[in-house]
């Protein structure tokens, strides 16, 4: 309904971590639902090894009894639903997400149009072909969005001016709430979760709830 | 599609634990999804405090920081969203849920067309009129579904019948896998939450992934 009547340039966040299978999956879906209703949106990588671990005071999802069970064969069915090819699994052992978070957001800071594309490549590079990606050398070492001079991201995104943004990405994410990978933001409302994705499209039909 | 073709008589289960807002919220649509599919529903109560409090070793979501505001502002919303009227809050003080999970489980055993109107009843009077159903007094005091006589309910569900009846359900929930309410277990395959029944909808409209 909103998409026929023109554009609402009111942005969608969309929250989550490198690590996160669930926020890769969603990274695949959250533009075109939101272009579905003429909105777009902001990526914003956070740390749920910050919000989960230190705040909640939560073991990782996949430690914990019955529901780490649950979550493996969510992912599985998941990736057969969708026909994906990952090289990597759950139970792989996890990079560092912050290199990747940095390499984000000081792109967003110095060539604001190449942060997206960078953190879907980054997304692909780290669950479908199964790269390590926890330093700066080894993200700049990989394909990359045209127009990233491979030398300026790996000296800038290791530099303290990239971990200042991360920090301040980060505590705006968990001021607003965020604790989970993905999380939705439309209209300061929060939705949690891959599954919740098809609220955020009745919440952005009907214009909220 | 699969609704056209002929009921598919493999019953979907519906495993819910009457004090969850998100159960009860589920309860008002999981028949009716599983009907568009021509499958019918299997209710089974279960009791959190034991796989959530014993099994996985959490806390109850709503003390979980973050997690607890995020799960308040969700149950507002889907409230309404749906245009619902409830007397209890999530922050009301809990009933111990074992009095009605009994209940059901002995009407179930004893008079089996009855224990899905019961169930349906006694999450009504629990979240929307807001009643204590602690004990099996109270639980026959009130509104039952026709044909279910009150004091045999009260004698049946306080018994040691019952008991039994409702370990053995928790059991066998738990060697399902399911953790959180609401559960649907299809077609041996598990979906964990209210935002989890559209994915329900799409598996039985594909029959599977």
């Amino acid at each position: 309904m909103a998409a026929g009547q023109g554009r609402d340039n009111r942005c969608v966040e969309f929250h989550f971590d490198f690590i996160s299978p669930f926020g890769y999956f969603a990274s695949l879906q959250v533009d075109a639902l939101a272009a579905r209703h003429g909105r777009t949106v902001a990526w914003r990588p956070m740390l749920l090894g910050v919000t989960v671990l230190k705040v909640m005071g939560l073991k990782p999802l996949l430690d914990t009894p019955l529901k780490g069970d649950y979550l493996r064969r969510q992912i599985a069915r998941h990736v057969r639903r969708h026909g994906l090819q990952l090289r990597r699994g759950p139970d792989d052992p996890m990079m560092d997400p912050r290199a990747c978070a940095r390499a984000f957001y000081w792109t967003l800071a110095h060539q604001p149009a190449l942060a997206r594309p960078l953190a879907q490549q980054l997304y692909h590079r780290y669950w479908v072909d199964g790269e390590d990606l926890s330093d700066a050398q080894r993200i700049a070492a990989g394909p990359l969005p045209p127009g990233l001079d491979p030398a300026l991201l790996a000296a800038g995104s290791a530099g303290e001016e990239a971990g200042r943004l991360l920090r301040a990405a980060v505590e705006a994410s968990m001021q607003l709430g965020v604790f989970g990978s993905p999380t939705v933001v439309v209209d300061g409302e929060l939705f949690w979760g891959l599954d919740a994705l098809p609220s955020v499209d009745d919440w952005l039909a009907r214009g909220g709830w």
